[in-house]
């Protein structure tokens, strides 16, 4: 063997004997793995070293709530400049730790209500932010340079041994323990109860610390209900022109919708308006998204064939236990989630179809808004070509073939991904314009790029109040300016068009207004809707469907 | 709520209620969840219908052969037309049952050496294709429309309630079993032994519907060992390149190596020459691949941090177990392996480095050859663009700025894809072709596209034994193309260059050659091979490497 320069005798353990050492620090506080509720911030104390990686289990939806807050209260002298690794930022106890030090760094995907706050603690050098991820992103790198030394979950049960009961919302638990438990980190899981025998292991004992029972049930967000009487005529005519111009040419079977009124529209007028143009099981048949409460007639009616949840919505458990032939459930009757799974067959998919803030003249499009970082999610993945994707469909095979530029001479297929907004969103605010706050978001917050949610080039497909813009099929740069232009509307984007090229590019199909469709805007009423009102969606789940209480108005 | 035309009452749990009375079949063969060996055919019988989807865990290493080769027993009166998923077709008794009849239909990924016999099998009509995949697009159908309904897994041991503990080779059981065990489905499993209690709970007992014993080990194949003594120095040359030109400039920390010769020369040369650059600490910390024999002189000498594996590799295990800092282990030491994180962390890391059959004038390449079906595998998912990914890292952000095209404003990061090639592989085949062999096969096989395993679009660099190829940063295809042929050394695709583009091209560092770098070739011998032979590997893991007996040659 040749020399190389060896350094000395080394310790190849060091993260395991480190865990032992953690372990037996804590043990007097636990019974087993059990500790109880009131010791949780000694626990914390007794685990937890300055500048350790931390996995707060912070999804669209479960939160591990009670561990973060007692996160929030440990002593910042004992513990401090935390480097925290999770999903969502949601809550304020998320961001607490930051204002007192206990932790400094942040690795994270999204921040919905707490963008606000966020931002002033970037600016006020309370959070150093690594980066902002997609989901699937973040949970790769906890397989690489981002693993977590303690991560905190949440659980439905558990039971003596430390097996754990996700039940429908399994979320990312399994990514999160997964990469903390095998590299030797520490595994604390808190509970809604604590059971002599778990419904089903979703997560077995031997990946778990930690178990605490947790005073209240962990936090749960309904973030997927629309309530459809919110729905109004625009997004109805919106709908039409998805179903009739976009998902019936390309026969879009596998597909993901963001969440939104403009998406529930789609959902609520399959029973109905897709139906009547005889696309019953010839779209919409198989879905990546959370169940959805809009989706219930289009189940009903024998739309949709199956689907996968990233996550689960509060009052849809009877309904789903009792739809197993749809959804992915276990031997309990209840649902099993996984985000992986879910983000995974939504990239793999033929189409997304999600809302944006604000879209630029090359298509690129962002939810960043000034003084708010708000992050990512999942668009970013559905919403991006599957580059490697290699098996052909009918949707994909398509756009591809449309897609071809003349540069190359290798035929590829190509996702379906579209932007469904009104060109006006709410206070008058124009969706169109001429450049993206993202921009001056990255100046502000010092992020080595704009913000920027979905890309131009992976984008195909504008849909607006006034029409469909088929942008990959321009030739060039400007056409494809002049194509959003031309679905743009009233906004000074939309007025300073090319009305020339514009009505080139819809003599060409490319913008597409609704009589282009053979769509009559004057049927694009209330009456399509399959449900009006949550209580009609209870009544077409056979009463299966139990709704929060913040959605019942009657 | 609407008028909907509504179908007759619907059964929506009737794949529970399939399960169950397919397990009710089932049942007397069967103590609890234990079935002998000796009655796998009549268990397969029982349980099986005409046409079901079938999964049978193929993997790069692990085979359920001892279940596979059971369902080529079974009566093809009782069971035939199977539609089997599966990712690797590697085992004879995979293509037996289409020969039968048993299978009709196959979605897949790879298919190795059985790629012969299959391309006879299906130009004989008896496979039907659906798609070829890579790994994850896979798994991902089988959440979507490839949901299987039985699974045919294999595990190291199981215990009476039917916990299995897959060890070091868990590779795609999670995936496997989660999509089946979650959709009603029945999930079988091989394992070597049945006993008290596992040494770790891979997968929970209530995901899997039966165990087997099997009357011998599943098989392993170790297709990621390559010996030292084979690498010769045009492999060493070019490994150098590969360091001084890619790694260092571009900070590559997080990566994923292809398997074979070229990319085990760089991992041997890294505790020598990239040390010998001060390069320690600053390349190659973070890598997402199996426990290849010849990373150890690499973490040996403090190179790599944190590998994440697929799979592992015969004969590491009690290496891996003695570097847990390294590797992701379990609390029974050995190693937790999981191919769709680690498929996921390769995509989402800066670069990826492979090797290939054939590479075209626009920068396509294939690894396709007539008469013989191969599949992708992961490489194109390696191998291409990660344009989901939001995070930013040096390298990232360097091969984003030099790839920007003028044409949009939008800066973005870009991923490394590189092609370690030599020029002629063996019998003087040219690796470098005016036209892929991909174009007859697709026509041969009535394939949509041609199989197309990196797109040109999504490469960034080529290596050969005459330089570098810095494709991402020509300005049009035209001088792409006259990069690859100023790399394709005496083929005829190199002879054809024109010399004055290609000085041009060296003139703006995007041909480089070895002189260029400051590499002297003379210095390029196997003296800088960490280690020159397996042995050398033995001796430098400190006797903990056991290799298969077939590598020991002493």
């Amino acid at each position: 063997m040749n020399a190389i320069s060896r350094p000395p005798p080394q310790r190849w353990n060091q993260l395991a004997e480190d865990r032992a050492e953690r372990l037996a620090r804590a043990a007097h506080l636990a019974c087993g793995k059990q500790v109880a509720a009131g010791q949780l911030v000694a626990l914390l104390e007794a685990l937890l070293r300055p500048g350790d990686r931390v996995c707060i289990e912070g999804n669209n939806q479960k939160h591990a709530d009670f561990l973060s807050a007692g996160l929030a209260r440990v002593d910042p002298a004992r513990v401090h400049g935390l480097h925290i690794v999770q999903s969502n930022i949601a809550l304020a106890s998320h961001l607490d730790i930051f204002d007192s030090g206990i932790a400094t760094k942040l690795d994270f995907c999204y921040s919905g209500e707490q963008g606000v706050r966020m931002g002033r603690l970037i600016k006020q050098g309370r959070i150093q932010v690594g980066a902002i991820h997609t989901y699937l992103e973040l949970y790769s790198r906890y397989f690489v340079d981002l693993t977590p030394r303690v991560a905190f979950v949440a659980a439905q049960s558990a039971d003596r041994a430390g097996n754990l009961y996700t039940g429908p919302n399994t979320e990312d638990t399994p990514a999160v323990v997964e990469a903390t438990a095998f590299k030797s980190g520490i595994v604390i899981a808190q509970v809604n109860e604590l059971v002599d025998r778990v419904p089903r292991v979703d997560v077995p004992a031997d990946w778990v610390s930690f178990v605490l029972e947790a005073p209240s049930p962990h936090h749960i967000e309904p973030i997927f209900t629309r309530d459809p009487a919110q729905i109004g005529e625009v997004q109805i005519l919106m709908a039409m022109m998805v179903i009739k111009g976009l998902y019936a040419p390309y026969q879009v079977r596998r597909l993901n919708h963001g969440i939104g009124f403009d998406t529930a529209a789609i959902e609520l007028i399959l029973p109905t308006y897709a139906d009547s143009l005889g696309l019953k099981g010839r779209i919409c048949e198989y879905m990546s998204v959370n169940p959805c409460p809009t989706l219930i007639p289009a189940i009903e009616a024998g739309f949709i064939k199956s689907i996968h949840c990233a996550g689960s919505e509060p009052g849809m458990e009877r309904y789903i236990e009792q739809r197993s032939d749809i959804f992915f459930t276990g031997p309990d009757g209840s649902m099993r989630s996984n985000r992986v799974f879910c983000q995974l067959a939504g990239h793999y998919a033929d189409l997304f179809i999600g809302s944006t803030l604000q879209i630029d003249l090359e298509g690129n499009s962002s939810t960043a808004t000034l003084d708010r970082i708000t992050g990512f999610g999942g668009a970013p993945n559905f919403g991006s070509q599957a580059r490697g994707r290699r098996h052909a469909s009918p949707a994909w095979l398509k756009a591809g073939a449309e897609s071809a530029d003349g540069q190359s001479r290798m035929p590829r297929g190509r996702k379906l991904v579209v932007q469904l907004v009104q060109s006006f969103r709410e206070k008058m605010q124009p969706t169109f314009v001429e450049r993206l706050d993202a921009w001056r978001l990255q100046q502000d917050f010092d992020l080595a790029l704009p913000p920027v949610m979905v890309y131009g080039d992976d984008l195909t497909h504008i849909v607006t109040e006034e029409g469909i813009a088929h942008l990959h099929r321009c030739a060039t740069p400007a056409e494809r300016e002049q194509a959003i232009r031309g679905v743009a509307g009233y906004t000074p984007v939309g007025l300073a068009r090319d009305r020339r090229v514009v009505e080139n590019l819809r003599g060409r199909g490319i913008v597409q207004r609704p009589e282009d469709l053979g769509i009559d805007a004057r049927l694009a009423t209330r009456d399509l809707l399959a449900a009006r009102s949550i209580k009609d969606l209870v009544r077409c789940s056979g009463g299966l469907y139990d709704p929060p209480k913040r959605f019942r108005h009657w």
